[in-house]
């Protein structure tokens, strides 16, 4: 079989070279070619010549060398649920598939860390804690791998209170470009030793080295975790109730804004029977006098905005339930229409300017051709649109680009950013120079100086 | 007058090409060099062959740009208050003052964020934010400039609850090592779009380029505030407190420890009458309901560790007379000892191995030559030892490196970092291999690509 993909066009020495680091656990095969191309976006795959699944860092040290020795690139790949064409080999190359690099390496409670191999995702992670009563906060929906969440920037729910993994990353393993391994960092919370090289490294999408050890914070099981789900007659009410509350200090542990369509989407999909309105899901942690005590203050804001029939809950079961509709929205969302695919895109602005960003966007959206629901994490600022479209009809396409790029141009405007948590990819790198102006070349003068021979996840990030 | 200081050695083509951008504001005087020169630490000043007291960032490009003419070296300077030697001119050159560069330029109580020159103060800051009940929660101690903050990775007091400049630092604006001047990102508290190089500038020390222009988060002033001072009969219980309220998290907003010698050095200074013994100056801010409820729970750990009596105080007036006095512990410590200059070090270690770290550094300390005194921002597990030594004395300045070097290579073996928030300057180049290992060619890499004349801030960060 072959689909009209090109075949695989390594150079047989390179090849040769792999397979025998590697032995079966290299694949040159169609299938696994286009598995490993393509995320949960809507871009199409961009399968590379071979796949490699290494098991150690040594294996992914050796892949480099090898790749760099035959000017090949490197592409990093954990889950695929990257949603900008993160994986796709969009000048072919080697992918290096880290998930069976699953490991929770060391966990050491007494310093609130844990150190694990790039393919152990979050859920993997916060199963292993358990019984600690500690927990990893990082919440993207997705049962993403760890490597790919430090490579994307991942945030999610919890970000507006626990941060996301640029606050949580605390080291990174990578193998660099030239095949050689850092450590960017001790495990001290803070350092005043050098550059940044965590900072750089977490948000680089694989184009500076492939990060193959993950030291992460934790935090302890708060006490108590108080609920509640909070409908709203607007968007713009909601809204004003959130900037009200982060304005005033309230320590909200999550708050999500989901639209009527959202609503609509995560009733279908999980059986649900919320009422179909612009609703905020919200979460408090702490002491039970204090989850009490915050949930009061913000009741009283929230009703002050007009809400309707809050619902409160204390019990773990339903709120996961819950919470578990909340992270299936993409699948949600996807299950609109049957052969489609999800377009989702993300922007962040400062919280002053949501309300504006948010309405605005609002009414363009009100006559997309296709389904588009919202989700935001907005107590960060961050808001989603979701369409579902065929990517082959090329005016819908046309469309949600259009769409798209008035909500990025927006957020730039509005002194905020073309994503907040999804990343570049291939597929917005050309709003790369709109946010960043001559800080672009500084980019790229930094890729030119750590991968001078462009091997690593090229076509990424910067512009061409 | 001359001193002993080598003369300005300036070309005089690159002097005239200054006088032109500066005027009267470009000076050459001995004076003005030596006290550009050197910092609050031991290290004998260095001075610059002459000083720019810039007024605006287009200033600090024409100054950056004719010394890139004339491969001169630049280096920023704000209030001069590091402590590892970051503004001393060990290759000559220019200094650049930006303390004149001192206007608030935006606040904006919608977004928690403001604006700011790099030569503005955080009192300064402060003062500006009172009426809004507003703060800027990053609080080294010394009254620095938020650039040099931001250059040197600043943290404080409040870091454990609010970040250190690492967090707090939304923006930079930065005149490059050709003078361009570039944004290091948007004002969104998040984004996924590129490398981080907000987080890359921050803690470069001016070798990178210098910083003209700081956005920083701010936080609403607490409505209750509780502080406590608690003695304990020993260091390792004091620590153990600390530990054990940080594991079960208490949202402390400061907790720091003094040894005895260190309360003795305030009590001296600012007229105080604290028991001598080792002392944790903690504070908690929140609800009135919320700090009452952390304050039972501290008190059942601090009680348990054999802690003394703990006075407690909600007043504004009291508590901001004890913290000025733990602020002035550098001062104190200095007046320790006519003549005598502070050295004044720091490490990092993970929480866990604070109490190890803390008993074996505390043994070396006994026999020192001079007087010494512990400082730490226990809750992040950094912390501080102060000597007080006459830097003309090689046998003291000996016995300081030789001490330093222990308390150093210890925390790194313990997984720490050697500073947590002072910064390497040329004080701690030698150790940066030790922590770093090959991650230090990867920030030379980075350097030479953005500095490849090697002009910002010569000598620092980077050992030879």
């Amino acid at each position: 079989m072959n689909d009209g993909i090109a075949a695989s066009s390594l150079d047989s020495a390179l090849l040769h070279t792999l397979r025998a680091v590697l032995g079966g656990r290299l694949s040159t095969s169609d299938a696994d070619r286009v598995q490993h191309g393509r995320d949960e976006s809507w871009h199409p795959p961009r399968p590379p010549d071979a796949v490699a699944r290494v098991q150690s860092t040594e294996e992914v040290q050796a892949v480099v060398r090898a790749c760099a020795a035959f000017r090949t690139p490197v592409i990093a790949y954990g889950t695929g649920t990257s949603i900008e064409g993160h994986v796709g080999a969009v000048h072919g190359g080697v992918c290096v598939d880290v998930s069976g690099m699953s490991a929770v390496l060391a966990v050491r409670p007494e310093d609130l860390d844990a150190t694990v191999q790039p393919g152990v995702t979050r859920k993997q992670l916060n199963a292993h804690l358990r019984d600690l009563g500690l927990f990893f906060a990082v919440d993207p929906g997705a049962d993403a791998s760890l490597g790919g969440m430090a490579a994307t920037r991942a945030s999610g729910t919890n970000a507006v209170r626990y941060g996301t993994m640029r606050e949580t990353v605390v080291n990174l393993g990578v193998v660099l470009a030239d095949g050689s391994f850092i450590r960017t960092g001790s495990r001290a919370r803070k350092s005043s030793a050098g550059y940044d090289l965590t900072r750089l490294f977490v948000g680089s999408e694989g184009t500076l080295g492939v990060i193959t050890e993950v030291t992460v914070r934790l935090f302890g099981i708060p006490e108590a975790v108080l609920g509640a789900i909070c409908p709203f007659p607007s968007i713009g009410q909601a809204v004003a109730t959130v900037i009200e509350a982060i304005q005033c200090g309230l320590p909200l542990a999550r708050i999500e804004l989901l639209d009527g369509n959202a609503i609509r989407a995560v009733n279908a999909h999980s059986g649900l029977a919320n009422e179909v309105a612009p609703t905020l899901f919200l979460e408090f942690h702490g002491s039970d006098r204090g989850v009490e005590e915050q949930a009061e203050a913000f009741k009283a804001i929230a009703v002050g905005n007009s809400a309707g029939t809050m619902r409160w809950s204390r019990d773990h079961v339903e709120r996961n339930r819950l919470w578990q509709a909340r992270h299936d929205i993409h699948y949600a969302v996807w299950a609109q229409r049957a052969g489609g695919r999800v377009w989702s895109t993300d922007v962040c602005v400062p919280i002053g300017a949501l309300a504006e960003c948010l309405a605005e966007t609002e009414a363009d959206m009100a006559d997309a051709p296709f389904f588009a629901a919202l989700v935001g994490h907005v107590g960060d600022g961050n808001f989603h649109w979701g369409f579902v479209l065929d990517p082959e009809n090329p005016a819908e396409v046309a469309e949600a680009e259009r769409l798209t790029e008035r909500m990025v141009l927006r957020a730039i405007r509005l002194g905020g950013t073309s994503t907040g948590e999804h990343g570049i990819g291939y597929g917005k790198r050309k709003y790369m120079a709109a946010e960043h102006g001559d800080a672009v070349g500084v980019m790229r003068t930094i890729k030119a100086a750590l991968d001078p021979l462009g091997i690593m996840n090229p076509g990424k990030i910067l512009p061409d």
